[in-house]
């Protein structure tokens, strides 16, 4: 069988899977959870040994150790799949909620009805503990998963594949619910997202540049997370108090992560009063400072230097480091309009007193995310309530911002007549 | 300019009007609205002459008379789209409305807020309402527009331009808001659909030609409508006058419609009661029937004649026409298989008198409209009582089935502080 005929093969069983699923009781995806946590448990030397033998691979071939660590499967990560599992199945089901139920001057009554999407394709890199998380949300929704994880994993994740089967099985449920693609081929990927007939949409789970590369060539939807250029405007009606936490918190708290601040907007009523505090409490994180003009005329004004002149390219940039830029703007307008010209429609904050510019700001702002006096790093599905967090998006159509268990759900139209027939 | 600059210009413009339009208040939009229908009815003369000129040139170019039909702007279609926009003023504004806000235990609150998509680009084939249409519903909604029409149309699409553009100033709001391509090379449709950076979504209305065009090379989403091949299964446990009603209304309403009956699926158990009165009735409307044996056997032996062997084929026709397919089959599993297997996901419809086949049907079929005791044709944004249709949704993402104004929307997540940081 050559790589096409495989993906198409597993695309089939999805899709017959993903009609068992979807009729499938909250109590047997529940059950199928519980059962997979309880073989993860029970299988804990095997899995650590499969691990091994894929860690031993990745140590051949020279993978250095952050990828090692990636890759490696802790007993603390075996931990936290399980409680995850247990997590999961106690969040509430997704499915079959009617809403909006409403009779029409016809007759009929017409609402809507939340019903899973169908068969979900996730790609991820190389940790393992994505086959069980992201399994956990497709089958909680009713879904049915097609798993690519890296290729670096496979024997680890074959493994979990075969706990995910069983748990399944042991639920009355159908093995083909969750798949795990059994080839390291790179062919696999380039079928996977373009099998729209089996496939109704992928969710990307890496860095930028995997993201990019399916972007290319996907035919199947993507729900995808590119960049968080995230900013922190302090107006200047903001309170200082507030306006310190939520700044040093939004870029320190975190460097690596998708919601931080990377660029901070400054009114300039305020900017002689914020920014030299700032920049003495960054400067002693050794965050690297970019700052226009205006900036550094304030900060230099406090006695504050080692300062960078930032260019063009800096607004436009995820540091994902210790590096913030700075801009002095005159007002809440020239903030938006940086805002939605340089930013990426993540997460976007702005601390203020004043009750008109904040509900401008949520308004006018055009991200998944936008917050009055909160730190950007509250964007999170956990944090947002969510329960779970199968990615963020930073799309507009869809799911926008953290996605739980309803982004894997669509909503479809409902009919209850008693004969009617149309004029 | 070449079309590629042409193009990327209008993106640019678009994209800024969008901004504005965005902020702009449900006031001076529904002024908009109202301001061009006023510009319609005094420029009446006007537009009948550039129509006129449309239709001269078409004429030259061999175009047949149903293609001249739809490209003529009679006086009844100036009404209407006077009408048109009179009554999308009326409906209530999508934006702004903040949903499900919730305080988190951290102290934030966490809700969604309706905002408009962005630029919708529209791409539609002769009809010259069709601009007025599209360009009420994106304003409407918020969204700036870039309607690209049929280019025999072009001398009536921009002179309708120009008057929205009236509209548009009068109101106080940005005239880049709705453009028209001023080019009927074809180069235009290639740009528009891969200007991500530009267009939030396009909106094809037109034939399943144009769409699977579209399709091959779009990067923008689309919110697209394929075929509609509709069912209507007639379960055992129906009610016979309904079943008899629904049936063919679903089928002879209208033939050339999405959400006619293109197959009948009856349950063997009722099909002798069902089949022969139904044959007649169509058969009295020179509806063509397409029988699997089952049905034959059932019909012959009520000495009804004049029937066509159903081939494979045609349970994947969308026949547009008085032509039907019936299949005979043994239960609800049976009906619902051959739904999901052989339609297109769009609207079917149960007759039963039994609650639990009824829910069941409701919660597999995997369609966008499902609907018990009704014929198929409510599935329609005015009959749902969403006060207007941009187009139906195949999609399962985004809008599903009959996309209104909430379709041209996306949530967005709002946080609400008081300077809350995250530990």
């Amino acid at each position: 069988m050559n790589i096409d005929e495989y993906m198409t093969d597993l695309g089939r069983r999805a899709r017959a899977a993903s009609r068992a699923m979807a009729r499938a009781s909250t109590a047997a995806r529940n059950a199928a959870l519980e059962s997979v946590a309880v073989a993860i448990e029970r299988d804990r030397a095997a899995l650590t040994e499969a691990n091994a033998r894929d860690l031993a691979r990745a140590r051949d071939k020279g993978h250095d150790a952050a990828f090692i660590d990636r890759l490696t499967l802790s007993d603390k990560a075996l931990n936290t799949m399980v409680e995850g599992l247990r997590q999961v199945a106690s969040l509430a089901d997704p499915i079959g909620e009617i809403s909006g139920l409403k009779f029409r001057p016809t007759g009929i009554q017409v609402g809507q009805m939340r019903v899973p999407l169908g068969v979900i394709g996730i790609i991820y890199e190389s940790r393992p503990n994505v086959t069980i998380d992201a399994a956990a949300l497709c089958l909680k929704s009713g879904n049915a998963a097609i798993l690519r994880g890296g290729s670096e994993a496979l024997e680890c994740n074959t493994a979990l594949a075969k706990l995910i089967g069983e748990g399944l099985e042991a639920a009355g449920l159908p093995q083909d619910a969750v798949q795990v693609v059994g080839t390291a081929d790179r062919a696999a990927v380039g079928k996977l997202i373009t099998m729209t007939d089996y496939v109704d949409v992928i969710v990307p789970r890496g860095g930028k540049s995997l993201i990019a590369r399916l972007m290319e060539e996907a035919r199947v939807p993507m729900i995808k997370h590119l960049d968080g250029i995230c900013h922190v405007y302090v107006d200047d009606r903001a309170d200082l108090a507030k306006a310190l936490a939520i700044c040093e918190n939004a870029k320190t708290h975190r460097y690596g992560t998708c919601n931080t601040m990377e660029t901070l907007l400054v009114a300039r009523g305020i900017a002689k009063d914020v920014l030299p505090v700032l920049a003495r409490a960054f400067q002693a994180k050794e965050v690297e400072l970019r700052v226009d003009p205006a900036a550094r005329a304030v900060l230099e004004a406090a006695q504050i230097g080692a300062l960078v002149d930032a260019t063009e390219e800096d607004w436009r940039t995820e540091y994902l480091a210790p590096v913030l830029a700075i801009k002095v703007v005159e007002n809440l307008d020239q903030a938006i309009e940086h805002i939605n010209e340089y930013g990426s429609h993540h997460t976007d904050a702005i601390v203020t007193e004043d009750h008109d510019r904040a509900m401008r700001f949520l308004r006018e702002v055009d991200s998944a995310s936008v917050m009055v006096n909160a730190s950007t790093r509250f964007a999170d599905g956990f944090e947002f309530g969510l329960g779970a967090e199968i990615g963020i998006s930073n799309d507009k159509l869809h799911a926008r911002g953290p996605v739980g268990l309803e982004g894997l759900t669509s909503l479809k139209y409902v009919v209850l007549g008693h004969g009617e027939v149309r004029q």
